[in-house]
């Protein structure tokens, strides 16, 4: 299924314990005073705060690293809608490993559920327009495929997952070859007739005039970028049926609906990766 | 120098490695089929808003990773204040191992100036007060001691980097030995008797009465888990001199003020790493 | 010149005389009691508040038509920008003839003026913008050809000033053919086979799907009529290059500009001869 | 009734002939076109918003003059309160007929509804206190009785019809009688001496001083130009019974309620009829 | 000179030696165990917020009183307007004596320069009116003198001091004679006709009835009692030249404006003695 | 029980001669005129606002004074929670005395019950918390008790009643000792060391500097003079247990709530008698 999380095993091995070594130093010296070896627990993820929850599945992947014989149970599904107070998932096991893994689960947990929830809030303002909500390359390093998988919780879609996913002429593209003499219009047909045909060639443009040219020589899709309503209106009424369009730049909650309502074909939203705002949930050890 | 930036070669070598790899996939399509593989550029890393710089240093590192042979300027060190407009760095060399670079450059820049400009917020609303500002363990998984040094770079100091840091008893360890009938005072007390004399015990409390079980057992240091203001104001009133009191739990730009003011020594916040907004700037081409 | 007022002289004569005859009575018995019959006078138009003056030229022929021995000196011609203080135009004669015609001039220099203040006051909100303000046929029964000059003077322009003047397909008109079973593609190209070449024909949509019809049919211009900003942006996206078009129905100072801002051709507006809001003027005796 | 139109017939028909000729031109060329000679039509005009109805007699009038086959049949009375929604009358027969006059019925209905419906507002915000709003001369030309007969409908009550219809000492009149030489006294008490006994001799004063010398020469009505409350407040308190007062100039639905508080008899509003709001009203064809 | 301070000395020192003594008790034990009994001090009376100064003689008498060798110099006249760090008055002398005497000092000079400074507030507002601002009797117990001379300072004037000034009919003495079966108007006339020629007699209304009746009976003054502007506005026009006006009960910063303006010749206002708050002064000894 | 009036009756006899005395002059000529000397008369205390009752013990004080025939009846106690609209008390005899009374009496009664509703409204802010709330010696000269009486019925508690009553060095005690070189521990010591047993020190302290001081010297009780809420919070955590607290100076309705929640034991209010504001309160003849 689409919205399933498919990295490679490897690649979440290798963050994962990349994240363990750096919380872990020398050992958890608190437990190690305090805590019986062999004492068992009981522990609750549980939302403090309403939102979209995402990455449980990876929490279960980290407690089995620390420790295999650690019980991770799922009550809710990623994608489920939290309200404050759900229990999320439980965990039965030695208390040691359940305390050392607790802040590790809990950053990737509440970090992924703060960008599903964030792509919601985006999403139920355009929800009776037919735009889709994307994402950008503006993510953690580390941690791309685990964010996109966030948005697409969150009920966004993926743009490029990197720069081998598509053909995207850029500013600094067409500023390297216009040094070079060539035209807008002449750079997008280039990539027309160079690139393989199941690429799209998608082309960012700043001014009316340059998604005339983009017209002119083909592009599949065009970029609108960092521009306003009513000059993505304008910008439309130049583009025929058949070209795929999209706004990016400084998109906010406050502008989302009024972009939407100008008929373009899709949104693409950095914050919703490069500025998240944690989802509030706790793990706490059950009496 | 303490604010400096000191982490592991290897390590910030293999975040690097990872970030790359998850970003060019099997090549950058765009500039392979545009842009000549022998053609040369020179762009400009230039602030977009005002805010506080953290990360150019590592931004020199990934291009010297990509390609050894380009030329990387920095006209502005860490900790610079920005303004929107200034030029933070030049980079010359070839076009298409800029372009490759742009995007995972930026991520790494924007994060960690995002991260120092929050905290300088903060900071600038209690300079006038003996107060410190910390950040905590809930940063991002692979990213911890990046944030930390920007954390740094915004004018806060560092808690604990890992669990083998300090001695920090949070709620899970009361839970696990209260359920052996422990009270707080005798944890607390079993943890000062068998620490290590060089580790402070810190105990985290969330009630007027554990404040006063904590004080007795000779706590080092008392965290405030979620109080406000007026519960802080009445708590340091039961703790005699020599012992040192943190705030911590729901920290906001509205009410650190209120808090400094009580006169705890030091306020932890979450959210400087756990919900960033990035800082926006740009890698511009020159013509 | 096209900013001229161009009415019959007949026809202006006529409603000057109906509306003498109205104001008259029996006549003037307030100044026939008191005002010696042989008494001079001086008096000054005066504007009372800032606008833009129109309908002095009417003023000059209304005394010249009730005592042709007062002379009437123009000041400030129309279509200038008055200033509250402005003095417009002076009389001097019989004082009996002044009184008796003061409240007539006034009501038509108020009123004019009023409208050519309020057409302003729209073109100045649009004014950066290639978008042109016209007036509608919602005007006062017997001033029709007077009150569009005072639109002019405003800097509008004036849309059909009558029946035959234009082919406009309106809601009726679809209404009363639709229930014959024809559609609106058919009635809009009924229209273009039957029409003179020299006239537009210009067809009322109030959906998507009409003004696709209309397009096919191939309208010359498209009226979206009781259409918002973001419908109107879209409806252009399927209207091919060399159609004109046109939104009508409840525009206002507050919506004006999203709705020119869309790139539509033309705008326009009942209100501005339906609504009309007089501009203060005053007629003084001099001492 | 004293409710009722009561307009000349012949001026009536003068006034629609006029307005029929500058709406028709030389035919209205779209019905022609488009909408065969003989076909039938239905339609209802329906109220698009809450307001007070007058005009529709005229409408009646102005259907029998296009085409004496057209069955007009009329629902609500003038003076009905309307809700948005309620249909008005219904017209049955010749749909280019129809056509023809639908605008001009409308400019008709619209503009009588409309004064009527901003009279109901000042009334219902004196409604409990003894005052009686009235009109002015500040007519549009042509349409005076029209335009008194709506301020009834309204609630209001008419001030004089033209300038036989009573005294009124204007300031104008004032000023050419002081550059004799004469005192606001004189000149009323030699109104009150030539007047004929059945006409009230009513005076227009600018200050507590002349409405002291108005009282002296024995105005009948006392007029008071542009006071606000308090200076009326003082302005009554030198005016014994007997003497009528009238506030005028400057009302507004803001400050009519103040100036009704004081006790003044009559409070006369030019923009009732000088800038008015027409009422918005459809004429819609059945199917 | 009318605004001095005319008070019966004998009381004055009744009322000194009273509060001295409830606030003495067996003596200032503070004193008396820690400031040696020759110490000599200096001390300044400072305005700590701006406003009207009243009662700096009276704090002279007290020092006299309680310690006639102490100098008491005064730098500022009752009713200065005092700026926030004027120095008012020093003395000079025994420490213990300035001590024992500070606190009385500060309740009459705070209390008098508050009454005064509200005073001066209401006049201020209506300043520019021929209206007179009085006091009343509701004062503190046996501070009716010397509250009076406060509001004199403020600028106000004061109305009757006691029961014998006057004749003041009101509420309960119209309540008593109704009871058996006289009319305000008969009540009126029969204080007109017993009371000695050089006694106005002044009468309480409540409604415009009574206030006919009221000049029916010849009163001299007519108190509107709890009236709003306008319905003492319409009470004005009731009662001809000759016969003086005062608004009472219910007056505040807020209506006093309005009701100034109605041209009422008096407003007397309660809350200037009995709501007063104080006006900061402080009593600080000079190093 | 404490709560109850408790004044010397002498002490209570002079205050109401003063009073009466001084609103009497030469005798109620309005009453003497117009009421028959044998008029008997029932009149009703009515509250016209919401708020706490004190003082209708003395208001029967009062009238036995005036006249020993009157009955005088109280209906609801000092204390009571007043609803505008309830009857206080009834009093029933001659109507010259009662009409002769009626202002002394009301100006008591306003007055008591004016300072027992706004104590009564600091009370309720800081109900849940432990700190008590007080009076000052900020008092009106002649009625300390009966306003420290007030305050007690709207559930606050009295501070020093006079001098004699307690020992409080306060800021001028310091500046004279200090200008003979002693430090405030130096002072607060003495004061300790000399004083009977039976009295607290308390001592006044504007820094914390001088908190420490105090606390080293034994204060028993210490004030603080005009800190907020936060200086207060500080101070507080360097005071011992055992040692009572008081916060003074600028405490206002705004502030009362965070100055309470610091946990400062007392909070002292100037306001509370030095600016009451006087409870509406009537006396109305019953017929």
């Amino acid at each position: 299924m689409k919205n399933k999380l498919s990295i490679p095993k490897n690649q979440l091995k290798d963050i994962i314990d990349l994240a363990l070594s750096e919380d872990s130093g020398k050992g958890d010296i608190t437990s190690e005073l305090l805590i019986p070896a062999g004492q068992q627990a009981k522990a609750d993820f549980t939302a403090k705060a309403d939102g979209v929850l995402a990455g449980i599945d990876i929490v279960g992947l980290i407690f089995a690293r620390v420790d295999p014989a650690i019980e991770f149970k799922i009550h809710l599904e990623d994608g489920t809608q939290l309200k404050s107070g759900d229990i999320i998932a439980s965990v039965t096991g030695n208390a040691r490993s359940i305390l050392k893994t607790e802040r590790l689960a809990l950053n990737f947990l509440q970090r992924l559920s703060g960008i599903a929830t964030q792509t919601k809030q985006y999403i139920d303002l355009v929800k009776d327009l037919p735009v889709i909500i994307l994402d950008t390359r503006k993510t953690t390093p580390g941690l791309r495929l685990l964010e996109k998988y966030a948005v697409r919780m969150g009920g966004g879609q993926n743009h490029r997952r990197n720069l081998s996913d598509g053909i995207l002429i850029k500013d600094n593209h067409l500023a390297a070859l216009r040094a070079r003499g060539m035209t807008l219009e002449q750079i997008v047909a280039r990539a027309k007739s160079r690139a393989p045909k199941k690429f799209k060639v998608e082309v960012e443009t700043a001014s009316l005039k340059e998604v005339e040219e983009a017209v002119s020589a083909g592009a599949d899709i065009i970029m609108f970028d960092n521009m306003g309503p009513s000059q993505i209106c304008r910008a439309l009424q130049k583009i025929p049926a058949g070209i795929k369009t999209e706004a990016s730049g400084s998109i906010t909650l406050e502008n989302v609906r009024a972009i939407a309502e100008t008929g373009v074909d899709y949104i693409s939203i950095g914050a919703l990766t490069h500025s998240p705002k944690a989802l509030d949930i706790s793990l706490e050890f059950r009496s």
